[in-house]
């Protein structure tokens, strides 16, 4: 089954620069040849179910390896078996409608 | 690893109560044999990290079968490898830190 | 307008304990006279819109004034107009409901 | 104290659409002069604290008049003391620390 998440990891650290843990998990799921797309408070990716399944546990077994002794990520999951839907369908059908909206005034 | 989480699945069953939806996952994470609590807003469940991704994964699956053609859910993850930690012992720090500070005042 | 929220806060003050934290914002929202639960992951509040969200803010103030210099925390916001609904009544409606499953079998 | 959530409403409304419910918002955010970024999961938003969450409030509003009986959103929440972040910054510091990594393999 497809599924879309939202999901934001969070290594507790202290008062250190956040960037290279979340460089690291970009990496992680490049690798892994997922669909994402980085935003100001976490990364959306799309794939089979298992696979962006394992990218999470990926994330959160390196970030441990790094350093980081407790983790707090959180996941936002989409699934749908109703049709199938797209990351960027989903963005591009809220911007479709907002200007055929203006279009109309 | 061990993982603790804090599941909230919403079916997008439109008008109706989510009662039934909610309650089949409650036995899916029994029957698990997974430790578990129900709250107002999700259940808290802890264990093997394959083992309470799989609960997640099963549930998804449920309640599309029961008639969702939509979910949305959210997960809270929360991983340690500094010492070990229980959901029971999280709530109990926090109740006997305010218990103390009562006592001392 | 009432709403039920799942508050938790997460201080991002590295490898020591999150319990004073956590404890102090226990403080705050009892202060305010709100209905609450703590559990394993977070608190559930209910209340007024206003006054929950005044209880989330005074958290974050009170949470950097302890020297905090980040905090990233998730809010789950409930609200609905078909029908009143408290938090104790969701968690007694599954578990009524799993209980007269038992029942028939 | 300025803020940066990332929004995600979900109104419970069955087996439509919710594309009209997201655009809304979006018109909401809008119009009140907030930097904010659709992403596939939610909106990111950045300003004050009591604007960004009288938008929040001015959603779930709306989305209730266009008919939503019930609504169930997220909103994650970042503040910090330390130093002033915007949105772009936190993703702009991500991308160039990739950019220097594969510069220098």
């Amino acid at each position: 089954m497809k599924v879309i998440v939202d999901f934001c990891l969070i290594p507790m650290v202290g008062n250190t620069s956040l960037t290279p843990y979340i460089a690291e998990c970009q990496e992680i799921i490049a690798d892994m040849g997922l669909t994402h797309t980085l935003h100001a408070f976490g990364t959306n990716i799309e794939g089979e179910w298992d696979q962006v399944m394992d990218v999470v546990k990926r994330c959160h077994w390196r970030i441990h390896e790094m350093g980081a002794g407790r983790i707090s990520s959180t996941l936002k999951i989409g699934t749908r078996v109703d049709r199938p839907q797209s990351m960027v369908e989903k963005v591009d059908s809220v911007r479709a409608f907002l200007n055929n909206q203006r279009g109309e005034n």
